[in-house]
C-alpha cells in the first residue's frame, strides 16, 4: 500500500486492515479447501467445522467494515489511500460470500454422504471446476495482497472459463438423471454444489476487479476490457 | 438523509447520490417483475430487453461508486453522513446483483420458452416465492428511500419465509423429475428461476439490514437479532 501520505501511524492502519482482510481470505480459502474434502470424502466433523467457521468470518466482516470507517473518519484518504478502502469495503463482502458458498458446499456434502450418494461419481464432475476456482482464489488473494494489477487481469478471464465449465457439468448432470431417475437427489446435490464453486468463481474475479481498480485507478467492471483479455486464457 | 453538517450544497450532493440509488432500484425492480413475466408467458422481446436493461444498471454502479469516492473526499463525512455513504456503497452492489439475477431468469425463461415447456407448470410451482420476494424487494426499497428502521427490521424475517418456499420448491420439482424423466430440462429452468428469486430475496435482506446500520447507528448483520424476530413473519 503505497500512499500519498507521511504519518507513520496512518501507514500502520492501513497496513492492519491490509493485514485482516488477507486473514479473512485465507479462512475463506481454507473453508473452501476443506469443504471439497467433505464434499469427496464425507467428513461430517470437518463439515461442521466449516459452517461454524463462517461465524468467524461474519464477525470479520463486520469488524473490517467498522475499521474501514474509523479510518476514513480519522485520515480522510484520498487518491491512491481511497481507493484501497474503497476496494477493501467491496472485497470483504466477496470474502463474506465466499464463506456463505463454502458453507453452503459442507451442508450439501453432509446431505449427500449422510443420505449415501447413489450413482453419480459427484467428487469427479466437479474436480475440474474446483480446481480451476481454488486456483483463481488463491492467485485472486494473491494479487490483491501484492497489488499486482497484471496478474488481476491475467485472472479475468479465468471466469469464463469456470463458467463453461459449470454449463458442461449441467449437461452431464442432466444426461445421468434422465438415464436413471434414481440419481436425481445426488445429481441435484452435485450441482448445487457445482453452482456454489461457480459462484466462488465471481467472487474471485470481483477481487481481481478491486485489485486492478487500486492499482490502475480505473474502474474496469463491466468493460469490453474485462472480458476480451488473453489468447489463452487457461496456462 | 438528517446529517449533522449544514452547507446545502453538502446536502445537496447527498441527495443527488440518493436519489441516483433510488433510481437504479426502480430498474432492477422492473427488470425482476419483467423478467418474471416472461418466465410465465414467454416473450422474447422483453426478455432481450431485461438483458439490455442490465448494462444500464452496471453503469449506474460504476457512476455511484465513483460519486460516493468523491463525496468522501471532498465532504469528508463523519457519524451519520459517514454510515449513510458506507451502505450506499454496499447497497449498489446489491442492487447490480439483483440486476444480475434478473438477467439470468430472463434468459432461462428464453431457454424454457424457446424449448417449449414440458409437463411441469413451471410458473406455478415460483408463484408464492415470486410474489413473496417481489414484495420484500419494493419494501427494501422503500425503507432505504424513507430510511425507516422499522419497516427494515420487519423485512428481515421475511427471507426465512423465502428460504423455506424454495426448499418446498426444490423437493417438488425432485418428485416431478422422479415420476417423469422428460421433465427434467423444464424443471431444472424452474429449479434456477427459483433459486435466482431466492438470492434477490437474500439481497433485499441485505438492503434492509444496511437501511438498519444507517438509523441505529449499528450493525446487525450476522447478529441473533436479525434471526428471531416476529412470531409470525408473514403478513
Amino acid at each position: 500500500m503505497i500512499g500519498e501520505h507521511s504519518s507513520k501511524q496512518y501507514d500502520h492502519e492501513l497496513e492492519t486492515i491490509r493485514s485482516k482482510v488477507l486473514l479473512m481470505g485465507g479462512i475463506v480459502e481454507t473453508q473452501f479447501l476443506d469443504a471439497m474434502t467433505c464434499f469427496r470424502i464425507g467428513n461430517l466433523e470437518r463439515a461442521d467445522r466449516v459452517i461454524a467457521e463462517d461465524d468467524e468470518v461474519n464477525q470479520l466482516e463486520v469488524a473490517l467494515d467498522d475499521a474501514c470507517s474509523h479510518l476514513i473518519v480519522r485520515r480522510q484518504p484520498t487518491a491512491n489511500d481511497l481507493r484501497t478502502v474503497m476496494a477493501t469495503i467491496k472485497v470483504i463482502t466477496d470474502l463474506e460470500r465466499i464463506g456463505d458458498e463454502a458453507a453452503k458446499i459442507a451442508r450439501t456434502s453432509k446431505n449427500l454422504h449422510g443420505r449415501g450418494a447413489v450413482g453419480v461419481n459427484h467428487y469427479e464432475m466437479v474436480r475440474t471446476i474446483a480446481t480451476a476456482t481454488s486456483d483463481m482464489l488463491h492467485d485472486a488473494l494473491d494479487a490483491f495482497a501484492r497489488l499486482d494489477g497484471k496478474q488481476a487481469l491475467q485472472l479475468i478471464a479465468q471466469d469464463a472459463v469456470i463458467d463453461h465449465e459449470f454449463r458442461s457439468i449441467m449437461r452431464n448432470l442432466i444426461t445421468f438423471m434422465m438415464e436413471d431417475p434414481r440419481t436425481i437427489s445426488s445429481a441435484l446435490d452435485t450441482l448445487w454444489v457445482a453452482k456454489a464453486i461457480e459462484r466462488i468463481g465471481d467472487h474471485a474475479k470481483n477481487i481481481a476487479e478491486y485489485v486492478i481498480y487500486v492499482v490502475e485507478g480505473k474502474d474496469i467492471r463491466h468493460s469490453k476490457q474485462a472480458h476480451s483479455i488473453p489468447d489463452n486464457p487457461l496456462p
